[in-house]
């Protein structure tokens, strides 16, 4: 007679859609033991998610829970707790595959979304069980990178969002809880303001793409990638955030002030900025890249946890 | 008689100034090799500097250059090839020391300025050696952080470019250089991008400080530290920055136009992310996190330079 594991006491969760970002989550779940229950309306893309799983164990080199591909959505959802949905990123699909999920699961089971700008009130707007569902939305890719972003819909529970924040730290991630839907959410807006700047500063001829990115991969996210832009803040003066934000208030906000309108996204710019990037990166595929990237974040998260 | 080691054979260089920046930059130099030499009208300050000094080295464990503290700017110019300025941050300052620099200083000898937001052309207006002085910008603290901008005013020549790069780059650091003037240069712009999203978003009360701020140490940040913007875009779609810009280019210009507008930097508001950001960073000092910072960006930029 052989004793279970620790992990395989652990229930099982189930994935819905396995693209880069679904496949990801697969490994998420199983490396902190929960077995997983894939399905995808593709079998190549069950297929590819598998095989990529079984390399990602094999360079981890640890035991891991298993994966179960399964036919369907009433399938997938079978003994489940938790349902993590990587579907489309449009109103309606994930609309179908939300009123499919939520029809199928047991009521217990937690429908959880990886979309990045949808409104789970939207989403959820006619469910029975618009309470069980929220976002859960993950920085690529969430194996490596552990803030996800969560946030309920109208009528998302009280529990629902406490057992997701208790879920997603039990698996190794870090949830971050927002208290009303934007666009974008935290994540894309940050995002968005940084390259909205990155871009007008190539656009008009201050300097180039390498330019552009080498302030911050060697310079401002060497901080970010330990501190949150009020943590540096905080860092950046004996006295704090507020002796930062007083003593160079006037030209913090006559920076913000200057700060670039949108630049328009023109073939013409796109091509450019294509052109620039392919000069900066040399003749490395964006394979090898994320690769260099995922094992480098991987000994860093790594080193933030030993040392703090 | 005893053979000069390689490092004693670099030429000596001066820093002017020696508060926080400065004292890295001693660092910097005397690490590489070059005897450093020393003002600041203070010498307290001059002496709290050596004390740091003489702290990173043991922690080094490395033989260093020699630090000479000296009396007056025309002492610390002498037999220097580059001075590193780093006096108070208003252009009458950086004028008059600018012009003592230029004054007393060999032909030959470059004058550089650690200022964030002045002008060279402004600062070297009525020198008759303009065309040694130039901005080299750091991220602070330089002896960790590598990316220094380098941008030269109206009169800077060629050969002071090239060879502030090369200096640069000899030291450890990476230049990155700027065609043109604007406010903030490009570090503090895409700085002030990420802060301003980032405290519209406390302030309108979509999410608090610690969340913002854990979005991007345990999200963004982490790729920033490796890839720029356009070399994260590059990476987040197969078809690189041109199919990403393309593919999400409607839903990035949306999210653009959404950004929000400035926030008023008001003492009520500022005491409010005073307050979220003591209670996010507890009872650690600003120089334990600096501290701490300072270990894991050197484990981080050690990294990336071993598996690039």
């Amino acid at each position: 007679m052989t004793v279970p594991s620790e992990a395989t006491l652990k229930p099982p969760v189930a994935v819905v859609a396995c693209g880069v970002i679904g496949r990801s989550w697969v490994r998420v779940f199983t490396r902190a033991g929960h077995p997983v229950r894939l399905w995808d309306p593709s079998r190549d893309a069950m297929e590819a998610a598998l095989v990529w799983h079984a390399e990602e164990c094999a360079r981890d080199g640890r035991p891991t829970a298993a994966v179960q591909l399964c036919a369907s959505i009433a399938d997938v959802v079978d003994g489940v707790v938790w349902v993590q949905e990587n579907g489309p990123e449009s109103l309606e699909a994930k609309r179908a595959i939300f009123a499919a999920l939520d029809a199928a699961a047991a009521p217990d089971t937690i429908l959880a979304s990886s979309t990045s700008t949808l409104d789970m009130t939207a989403i959820a707007r006619d469910l029975a069980g618009a309470h069980r569902c929220i976002v859960a939305h993950p920085v690529n890719p969430p194996h490596v990178i552990p803030a996800v972003e969560v946030l309920g819909g109208e009528h998302t529970s009280e529990a629902t969002r406490a057992r997701t924040v208790e879920m997603l730290r039990a698996v190794g991630q870090v949830p971050v809880e927002l208290r009303r839907y934007v666009p974008g959410f935290l994540l894309n807006r940050l995002q968005v303001a940084l390259i909205r700047e990155a871009i007008a500063l190539v656009e008009s001829g201050v300097a180039g793409v390498d330019e552009v990115d080498a302030v911050v991969r060697d310079g401002l996210g060497l901080r970010w990638a330990l501190m949150g832009p009020f943590g540096v803040a905080n860092t950046n003066a004996d006295g704090g955030v507020r002796e930062y934000l007083t003593r160079f208030g006037g030209s913090i906000s006559g920076l913000m002030d200057d700060l670039s309108p949108t630049p328009a996204l023109s073939p013409e710019l796109i091509e450019r900025l294509g052109r620039a990037t392919d000069a900066m990166v040399g003749d490395t595929t964006a394979a090898a890249q994320r690769a260099w990237r995922d094992r480098l974040v991987a000994r860093l998260t790594a080193l933030k946890r030993e040392t703090t």
